[in-house]
This record gives C-alpha cells, structure tokens and sequence, in this order.
C-alpha cells in the first residue's frame, strides 16, 4: 500500500478517549462507570430549540451562503451586542462547530512552521487543528498552584521569535476552568499590540461563570480591532453539542474574506444546525439561570469532595464545567487504567482524563487529572466516594 | 495588522461565485437571471427525511460518536451491499459533507509537496482541499470532443513521479456528467497497481445515471482494496445538501484509523444530518424514479437545445445533472459576465459558470461554460432561448 502522511501519524490521541478501552472492559465486567472524561453536559437542550426541528418547514434542506444563514448572523451579532460586545453582521463566520472556527483561524493566520504560544494545560485539539495546519504550538506552563492563572508576561515574552503569529487563550478555561480577569486580558493586549501578534480567544464557555463573575470578551478590548480573532459556538451555550455550529468573528476584514475562501471550498456550515441555533437565540434568561445553580452545585460537590480527600488539591474554578486537580499519585495515567481495570466500589467505578495530554510539556501534569461536571450531583456524589476509596489502596500511591 | 496566511493567498475563487456581484446587479436593475451556474437541485427531499426531523425525539443534541452514528454506519454498509458494492460498516467514517471526506482524504494520504493527478476540467473544490492540505494538483487533460472520455493510459503516465501520491476521479463527473465504463476504470485499477497509487474517487452522483447506463464503483474493483478511497455524500442523492453529511470509505484499516484521528480533532459529524441521512435510507425506489426521469427531460431540454444553437457544442453527458459547452465566442467569462451586464431579452438573462475555474490548465476551457439542469424544464426552455438571442448580437462573437 501507498504510505500515509506524517501529519496524520503526528495526529495526537485524544486525551479524553485514550482509556476507552479500559472503560469498555470495565462494563463489560459488569462495572458501572461514572464518565468524568467528557464534557458532553446532561443539561436539556432548550426548548425553543427542539421546536425549531420539529417545525422545519422547507420542502428542501437546500446549502445556506457559506459566511452562514444571513438571518442567524445577524441575530447573532444582536446576541453579542445585547451582552455588550461589539460585533457585527459583517465580522461573523458561521462555521462547523468551534472546531473548524480554530481551523480555519489557524489557516488564514499561520502558514506552515510558524508558532502559536498558547498557556498549558489547553484544550487538546488545539493539538490537532495545529498538526493539520503545521502549526507550531509553543507552551506556556500555567500552574495549578495559583488556579492556572495567567502566566507572567515575561514568561510569553521569551518565547516569542520571529515565528510566533499569535497567542491562543480558553477563557473560561477549558480543562482549568479558570476565567481570566480584564487586568489579565489587557496584559495580553499589550503584548499583542507590542509584538502585532494574532489574538485567537475560545469563548465558547462564556455563559458559565459562577460566584458573581463575568467573563470578559477580547472584542472589548480596545486598539487590537485587527488582531483580534474569536472563536465561539453553540455546543455548551445551549448544550447542542451535536448541532456542530460555530463561529469565527474579527473586525479584520481582509481576515474575514480569506477565512470565506476557505468556507466556500467546504460550501456551507449544516443548514439544520443553523435553524437550530438561530431558533437558540429566543432561548429564555430563566434557562440559564437554572443551568448556572446547577453548575454551581455540581461544582461545589465536585470540588469541594476532591479537596476533602488527603492529598489531592484542586483549585475552584469560577467558570466553564471542568477542573483540574493533582493527585497524591506518581502517574495519573495509570490511576486512570488502574481505577477502571482493577478496581471498583459495590460495582462502581470512574472514568476521569490524565492531564498529560492537555500539556505540550510532556513533564507537566504528570499527578494531574481532569474532570467534567456534566454528571448529575448524586453520580458526582458517588464519583467522590469511588476516588476516595481508590486512593487508599492505589499501589502507586506517594 | 499581522500578516495573513500564503495558503488563503493562495485559496482559489470558486468559479460559480465568480460572477455573483454581476448576477446581483443584474437584478438590481430588475432583471429575471435563471441560475444555471449552480448545482443547487431544487427536487424536494424524500417526506422520510423531513419527517424524521419533525419526530425528532431526544432531549438533548448530543455530540455522536467521531465516526459517526454506529446505526446510520451499519445502515450505510447495508445500501451499498443492496447496490452490489462490498462496505462493510468499519469501512465507513461519515463526515461533514463530501467536502470533508476530501480534505481527510488528502490530509491522510499526502505529505505537502506531493502530487494528486485529476482528469479536468473537475470539481473546482479539489483546489481548495489541496490549498489547505498543500498538496499538488496535476492535470491530465480529458476532451469536449469525445465527451470527457478518459484520457489516454499513456498521458498519467508520462506525469508520474516520485511525488505522485494518487490519482482522483469524479464519476459521474461534476462539471462533465461522464459516466466511466468498466474498462476505463479498470485501466486506471492497472496503473494504480502498477505505481501504488491512491485511487480516491467522488462519486457522490451515484444514482444520477441516464439512458440505461449504470454507474461502476472503485470499491468494485479487485486487487486494489488498500489503495482505494470512495468519497460520498447524501448531499445530491437526496436533495439534501444542507444536511452536511458524507463518507469516507475504504478497506485500508490504517487508512481508516488514522483518518478518525483528524475526525476526533473535529469531535463529530452534524448529529440532526446523520438523523435524517439515516431516515434518507429508508426512500422508496420511486422517488428515485421520478427524479431520474425528471434530469433526463430537463438534460434532454438543455443539451438538445444548445446543441440546436449554432456554433455552440454540448455533448451529451450520461451521469450527474451538468453539462460542459462549447461557444462560439474568444472568452467565455468575458461573455457570462456580458450576458448578465448587457443583455437581456424580454428582462430576463442567464448565469453561467465560466469553465476556466474547473481546468487547472489556464490555457483551456477558454470558450467552454458549465451549467447545471437543476431548474424546472420551462426555466431550461427559457434559458436556451435567451442564450440563442445573446450569441446572435455579442459583440465578442467569432
């Protein structure tokens, strides 16, 4: 057979989906596991959403225009002006979910070679949109200790050469789920402006902020207009993960029109995924409201049952549905193997993601893991029993 | 502002949207413009279709598997096998439309620098998925004057070398509507073989087949099971293009393994599209029917009609619902663009799609336009008349 390509053996395994087969043979044991891996949420899709499919009306699911449907972007623009953002119709890309917004960012920005600093731990296919677009992805170790709060500028200064394109946040953070303060953000600016770098911002847990705060978009940060470039969707916002839609948005227009070439060699974002989400955008503030004290609580049980465990320490997000914590364990990889092969409380076990791969610096992360409060607050309830019980007889315990 | 991509300098203008601001100022002086650039089908999508998302039945959209939906994979293998095509359902990863398929394909299976030889003129989207992917496009030149009949065993492979990765084909074929005999296909099997080339082949219009004649399919073909890639889609079978779902298809299990790696980066396909392409599956034979007889009236319309015209030649394809003519004019852009800019008859005037964008080679299809016969046949009937009265006064006429 004809070899295969390098970038698809330079492909990185999902992080989150490397244990599957321990999780299968797990149930097929007759274990039930408890998926803290995923961040696919519980959460019910809005109402007004499943409406919309039920009530599609065309007698011919025809392509949209490849920017997106007119009418969803600019109900989206009004979205992000009636939360005080400024963007327009015009500076909207509608895309394939979050992911083809990075990829696309990445293609229209970077050329082969060229780097992107981005803080550690980070979203692991950040990984893969890079590998595709053979982009360099530079580091920047967060840590645990501070909640994986920004790094010292000093530290991006470093690191930047005349490769660097641009600086990559999550914010809120997804794996850390920590929400960057506006001081933070226009740190960054500065940095931007100083070295004319590319700002791409994942924003697309916005909405999930606990404790009063608020998250703060990069397109209110002022004088970057042209180097700003935000990557939101759906997914979690109305938990309609499967409706694969995104969005790429800048002021830059010249970006824009590039990211359309691209866009219209892929002809169009799905057309029911659109009506879906347009149809979103009536979705009533009481809807998020329950969603949020939801969250809080799971977030509360969660962490506040990981801290009471001897030895493990994780810092308390304020947004997103994830955290990060370390384990009184030399690998948390093979806890991860170990708890789903080898062991189980009354038949139950857990299911979490090693923080390795969420770090380019194979050295980090080592005794970290990461979880997602998607689970229902008696499953997280047990989830914390199960940890706590495998700790105590975890052989490789330190 | 930082410096954008070479990739999105280099990102070609898709040759149907080419004349969009000339067709838009065509209307806004009132004009009737009968779109005969684009391959938008205006059939209806089976009832099956549209009613299961009217029962659309979960309560939250969640991501599917990367793979694609286990139910609609098995039932996927099951209209291939029902067709006479060997698919097994982990031959199967189902995509974001065909145009996803396509760029796995190329990302999989050439290294940047490599080469990928195409019969053209050819789908002008094979450009872009080889911008992104930086892989070369080589064409090997097929004639109007015998149909777009295979070209000659001899020309691929006196363009063969080190760099040849593969071979591509569209069959039917996007912009020609020629349909590949079995013996065509069988020579292209034997040069595969010879060299170990990919043999990746579109046949996303599979059931478009006119006259009696039957589309072969690569996966028919023995001896080559690890060299073959099927590139399908739902979009044109069933009048669905907004639907966003396709398919990659091979017997190479690495090939397959490591295209789920690029898939696991993008998390999953539209999950409401694979719904309703596995509610397609279940169309009745007569809606089949009724559509191929409907593309056999209109071909015959337009074909028969431009053929009429003199000076214009159109030969008569036997697949897809394109046709590629010859006119008796110097440049045929310059004309489409002067058919919406200065003519009208009776307020109304045609958009064509200049064929320059479907041939690598920029010497060719100089007086060659695509049309598609995706409009009802008095829009076809009208659409001819207007075309005969046009040539008769443009001024760039030889």
């Amino acid at each position: 057979m004809p070899t295969l390509s390098l970038k698809g053996k330079n492909m990185p395994a999902s992080p989150i989906r490397k244990l599957v087969p321990y999780a299968e043979e797990a149930k097929r044991k007759g274990k039930k596991v408890y998926h803290l891996n995923i961040g696919q949420p519980d959460i019910e899709t809005p109402q007004v959403v499943l409406d919309a499919m039920h009530n599609f009306d065309q007698r011919v699911i025809e392509y949209s225009n490849s920017e997106g449907i007119l009418s969803y972007r600019q109900g989206l623009a009004k979205y992000y002006t009636n939360i005080g953002i400024d963007v327009k119709t015009e500076d909207i890309l509608i895309t394939t979910g979050g992911s083809e917004a990075l990829l696309f960012a990445f293609q229209t920005c970077l050329n082969p070679g060229e780097e992107i600093i981005i803080p550690e731990p980070f979203y692991a296919n950040y990984n893969g949109f890079a590998v595709s677009s053979g982009v360099k992805v530079v580091p920047v170790e967060a840590n645990i200790k501070n909640g994986f709060a920004l790094p010292p500028i000093e530290d991006f200064e470093k690191l930047i050469n005349e490769k660097t394109k641009g600086i990559l946040i999550c914010n809120p953070g997804n794996p850390t789920g920590y929400l960057y303060s506006k001081e933070e953000l226009e740190k960054l600016r500065d940095l931007v402006k100083k070295h004319d770098l590319y700002f791409f911002a994942d924003e697309v847990y916005r909405e999930f902020c606990y404790d009063g705060a608020e998250a703060h978009s990069v397109m209110s940060l002022e004088g970057i207009d042209d180097n700003i470039v935000l990557i939101d969707s759906v997914s979690k916002r109305y938990s309609m993960c499967g409706a694969r839609i995104g969005a790429l948005i800048s002021r830059n227009k010249e970006l824009i029109a590039m990211a359309l070439k691209f866009a219209q060699a892929r002809l169009s974002p799905p057309t029911f995924g659109q009506i879906a989400s347009e149809a979103a955008l009536k979705t009533p503030a009481s809807y998020f409201k329950e969603v949020i004290d939801e969250y809080v609580q799971r977030r509360d049980i969660l962490v506040d049952g990981l801290n009471s465990i001897p030895g493990v320490f994780c810092p308390k997000p304020k947004g997103a549905f994830y955290c990060m914590a370390s384990l009184p364990v030399k690998d948390s990889e093979d806890f991860c193997k170990w708890i789903l092969s080898d062991f189980d409380y009354n038949g139950e076990t857990v299911m979490m993601a090693p923080a390795g791969g969420f770090y380019a610096n194979k050295a980090l992360g080592k005794n970290e893991v990461r979880m997602a409060y998607v689970l229902n607050k008696e499953a997280l309830k047990k989830s914390i029993i199960i940890l706590k019980e495998a700790l105590k007889v975890y052989p490789g315990r330190i």
